[in-house]
C-alpha cells in the first residue's frame, strides 16, 4: 500500500496504450499532478497541448482484459488560483433559431479562492459585480486504454471512460472501469474547480490541480461501462449522442449491474428502477455526451 | 377569491378549445377531483378513457392570448388506496440489443399507505418482499388549450404543457403556461403516487386525487414553455424528442428569462447557467420527452 | 364515378373533425384548388392563414376507422405563375458551430414557366443569373383527421399525414392513410413547384395549385403509417423526431406490410429488406421530419 | 505512375499510425486484396480478426496535413464466390416496441455469380427460392490516419472516413479524405457485394475482393469531411449519430465546397442546395452513422 507522488513529464491527448509512466501495485495511492485542459500546469506553463492532455499512464499490476480497475478519488486540491471558462452558451444547447443571438464563445478568466471555497470571475460584467460560486472540485477526464489498441481522443469519451465532465467525480467517490489491456493504464486529467450540470458553456472552471487517488484491481469483475459509488448511491454512465443513447448505455449498465450483484430479475429490477431512478446530465457539449444512471442504496432491497 | 370543489363528469383526452366545466376569477382556488391515466376513479369506477383523461377545462376570466397563466399546486391529496405501473423497462430505454432480455410490460398494483407516506407492491416478487417506497404525489398531466385550436391527445406535450411527467409538479410548487386561447382553459389530471426521473417503466404509480390548486392570470407575460418556481429554484421545461431538442428547448426558455427579468444580458446569463444549471429528466416514455432547466434562486444576483 | 370541382371558401389549419366541405363516393375524383403555405391562391390573394391552410375536409363515404383511404394523386398542375421560398439553409441542418455563418431567412420570389417546365429566381444573385431547376409539383401537406378527435397543426406530420413535404407525392402517385374517424375526413394544399430532399431551407418553391385527386376507399386495410405506390416502387414514410425515429417508423411499417401483404415472415422481409431498402429524407425541417422506406417491386419476390 | 500489386500480410482493427505497408507515389496505382468484414480472405482462410480488418496502410510520398488524398477508385472485383450477411433487422432500426417480433441476428451465407452479376441465399427460406439480387461491389470501410496520433476502430467511422458502409463506393468513384499525418496512411477493406441503404441488417454481403486505385495527394486543399465525385454528381459524407447530426455535417460540408470551389456566397449556396440536393442515408447500423449530401453536377451554375 505504497503512496506514490507523481508529476508528468509528458502528457497524453488520448487514451491508449501509451509506455507506462508508473507502475503499482493495486491498493496503491498515488498523488498526481495535472495541468488544464490547454496544459497548463500550477505555474502557469504549459507543458501539454489540447484537447485535455493526461497525466499517465499508470500501469496497474495484476489487471488483465475482463477485470474492472476501481478508482477511489481521496483528494482534488487545486494548485493554481485561477481557472477560465467560455463566456457564452455553446450552440448546441440553445434551439437553432437562437444560434443567431449567440457570438462565438471567447475564454474569461476566473479567481479560485480555495480557502474560502468561492470562485469568481476575474472582470465581471456589471450585472454579475458581487457574484461568485462555490468550489466543488471534480475531474473532467479519466479513464482507461481502449480495447482493440485504439487511441481515442481525450476531447470524447466511451466504455473506457474519457472526458465525461461529471461534477459527480468528486473526492470520496469511487468509480469503475472496464479493464481492456494488461495493466489497465490508467489517465487523469482536467479538472474543474466547479461545474453545472451539461458542461453547457463548453468548460467547467478549468484548473491544474492535484489529485490524490487509490487504484485497486477488482478481478474478474466484468463491467460493460465505468461504474461509480458514493455514500448514498451507486450510479452508471453512458456515453454516446443523442442523449437518448447515453441514458441507454446508462439505464441498461444499471440493469445488468442489479441483476448480477443485487439478486434481481428483470422485472424486480426494473420496478426498483421504475420507482428510484435519477438521472443526470453529466455533459451535452463533448463529441459524446455523458448521462448518468443513480439509485440509492436506501432503494436497494 | 373564492374556492370551488369541482368533480368532473366529462373528461377530455385532448388539450383543445373544448366547452368550459367551470369558469373561475384569476385568484380563485379548486379542489379538482382527478381519475387515473386509464380513467378510473377514487371508488374504482371507469369515468374516461386512456389516455390520461382530464378534468376541465376551467375557463380562467381575463386570461388573453400573450398572457401567462400560473397555476399554485397547494394540495395533492390521493384519493384511493390503490395504484398501478407497468412492470419492466420502456423498450426505449434500454440498448436496443437488450430489448429481447425484456418481455412485454404487464400491469401491477400497489397499495398506498398514505398514512404512513409508504407505497409498496400488492404481490411483490421475492426479492422485493419487504421493499417500499416513499409516497410523493405529483401531476403528470396538466397544461392548457394549445394555439391555431388545435386538440393535442394527453399522451403527448408541447408548449401549452401537457403529459410532461415531472416528479417535479408537487404541492408548493408554481407553474406558469403561455396563454393562446381566451379564458387559458386548464385541465389536469394523471396524477402519482410517486415516479422516478424518466418515467421509464412507462407509469408513475397511477391513481385517483383531489388537486388543489390557485389560477391566477399573469397579464402580458409572455412565455414560450412551461416554467415553474418551488422554494429554492426557478425552472423552464422542454417537450421534444429527442431528449437534446428537450433540454434546447428549456435552455433557450431559461436564458430568455434571465435575459427578461433578470437584468443579465447573453453573456452575464451565460455565466450564471454555465456554471449553475441543473438538469432533470422528467420523462423519457412519452412521444415527446421533457427536460427540466433549474437554477438555484441564491446562484441569481 | 362523379368529377367533383371544389374551390374552397374556409381553410383549415389543422387536420381535425371539422365539418366537411364535400362529401363523395368512394372511387370520386375531386379537382381541389389548393393556396400556398400563408394562405394566398392563384390570383395572389390571401384567403387563409400560416401555416399550410388545407383545402377541404372531404367526407369520403364509407370510411371508417380501421380502414385505409387510398388517394390517387392524378394531376397537379400549379395556377400560379409566382412561387418563394426563404433563402438561406435553417440552422437546423447544419452543424450548430456553422450557424453564426447564416443569417436570419428572407421571403424571396420565383418565376414559374410551366410550358418550359423550369422554375427560376425572380432576382436571382449574380452567380445565379442563369440558372434554374425543372419544374416537378408534388403536395407538400395533405391527410386525414388523426385519431382521439385531435386537430393537429398544419405545420408538423404523424400517422395521419400531415406536412410530410415529400417530393415524391406527385402526380402518378398512390398514397394510403390510416382512417380514424368516419368519412376519413381528407385534407389537401401546400404545393410546391419542386423541392429538394429535406426541404433544407424550410420550404418548397410553395405556390397555389390545382390538385386532380381519385379517393378510394379500402375497407379493413389496417396500416399504422401512410404508405404508398409509384410505377416501380412500394413506400412507407414515417414521421417523428429525431430522423432516427422516423425511420424506424418508415422501416417497421415496411415490415408490417411485407409480412401482411407478401407472404414473408421476419427472416424472409428482413433478407428482403436488407438488400433493396431505399431510404428518403422527405423533410428535416418540420417540427416531425420524415424519412421514406422504398422497395422496388422488381426486388419483391 | 507505378502499379502495384499488393497482398496483405498483417490487418489492421483501426486506423492509426500503424508502420506503411508499402510507400507509394501520387498518382500511382495499386491492386490491393482486401479480406471480409470477419477477416475471411479469397481461400476462405483467417487472417485477420473482426471488426473489419483493413489493408494498408499506404503511405503516399508527399501527402502533408492539410493537404486531401483522393483514392479513385477504378475496379472492385470480387475474389469469392461466398458472401454472407445477418438474417434479421437489427434492433435500432425497428420501433423499440416491435423489437420483441424479431430474435437474435443469425449470419446466413450467400452465392455470388460474378459472371452473372447476381447473388443468392445459399438456403433460401421458400417465400424466396428464386429470388436473388444484382451485384454491386462496394468498399464498406476505407480511410486515412486520424490526427492527434489516435487510432480508431474500424467499427466506426468520423472526419478520417472508416466504416462508412456507403453502396456508393463503388468503381468510377473518386473521394477524397482529409490528411492528418505525414503519408496519409491510407487502409482499405470490408467490400460487399451489394447492400441496401442503411446496412440495416448489420452487413452488406461481406465477401473478399482485390481493389483496384489510384491514389493522388490535392497539395492544399483543405477539407473537414470526406467528399466524392462520380460521373454526374458531387456529393459530401458525414459521420455521427444520430442521423441529424450525420446530415448537419455532410450539409455544412457541401455548404463549404460550393462557396469554397464554386463561386457562391451563403446565399447563392443555400438556393442552389434548397433546391437540389438529395441525400442518401449510407448506414443507420455502426456507432456512427454515415449521411450523404449529393448535388448533381447539372445543377451546379
Amino acid at each position: 500500500m505504497t503512496t506514490h507522488r507523481f508529476t508528468p513529464s509528458t502528457l497524453h491527448n488520448t487514451l491508449g496504450s501509451h509506455a507506462p509512466a508508473l507502475a503499482i501495485a493495486s491498493g496503491d495511492t498515488v498523488i498526481a499532478a495535472t495541468a488544464d485542459a490547454h496544459g497548463v500546469d500550477f505555474r502557469g506553463e504549459k507543458i501539454g497541448d489540447r484537447p485535455n492532455p493526461m497525466t499517465g499512464p499508470f500501469f496497474i499490476e495484476g489487471a488483465e482484459p475482463g477485470d474492472a480497475l476501481l478508482i477511489a478519488i481521496r483528494d482534488i486540491r487545486m494548485t493554481r488560483a485561477t481557472g477560465w471558462t467560455f463566456d457564452v452558451l455553446s450552440p448546441n444547447v440553445v434551439d437553432p433559431n437562437a444560434v443567431l443571438r449567440l457570438r462565438e464563445r471567447r475564454r474569461v478568466e476566473w479567481l479560485i479562492d480555495a480557502a474560502a471555497g468561492r470562485v469568481r470571475l476575474a472582470e465581471p460584467p456589471p450585472a454579475l459585480a458581487n457574484w461568485s460560486v462555490a468550489v466543488e472540485p471534480m475531474i473532467g477526464c479519466f479513464g482507461v486504454a481502449p480495447d482493440l489498441c485504439q487511441a481515442i481522443s481525450t476531447a470524447t469519451s466511451g466504455r473506457h471512460g474519457g472526458n465525461m465532465d461529471y461534477r459527480g467525480f468528486k473526492a470520496g467517490v469511487e468509480v469503475m472501469f472496464p479493464v481492456s489491456v494488461p495493466g489497465a493504464l490508467f489517465f487523469l486529467g482536467d479538472v474543474h474547480a466547479q461545474q453545472c450540470d451539461g458542461e453547457i458553456v463548453g468548460t467547467g472552471i478549468e484548473t491544474a490541480a492535484e489529485v490524490t487517488f487509490t487504484a485497486r484491481v477488482l478481478k474478474g469483475q466484468k463491467i460493460g461501462w465505468p461504474r461509480g459509488l458514493n455514500e448514498t448511491e451507486i450510479f452508471t454512465i453512458g456515453n454516446a449522442r443523442p442523449l437518448d443513447q447515453a441514458l441507454q448505455h446508462a439505464t441498461t449498465e444499471m440493469l445488468d449491474w442489479l441483476v448480477a450483484d443485487y439478486g434481481l430479475d428483470e422485472v424486480a429490477a426494473s420496478h426498483v428502477m421504475g420507482q428510484c431512478v435519477r438521472y443526470d446530465v453529466a455533459n451535452v457539449f463533448n463529441p459524446a455526451y455523458s448521462v448518468v444512471c443513480r439509485v440509492a442504496r436506501a432503494a436497494l432491497p
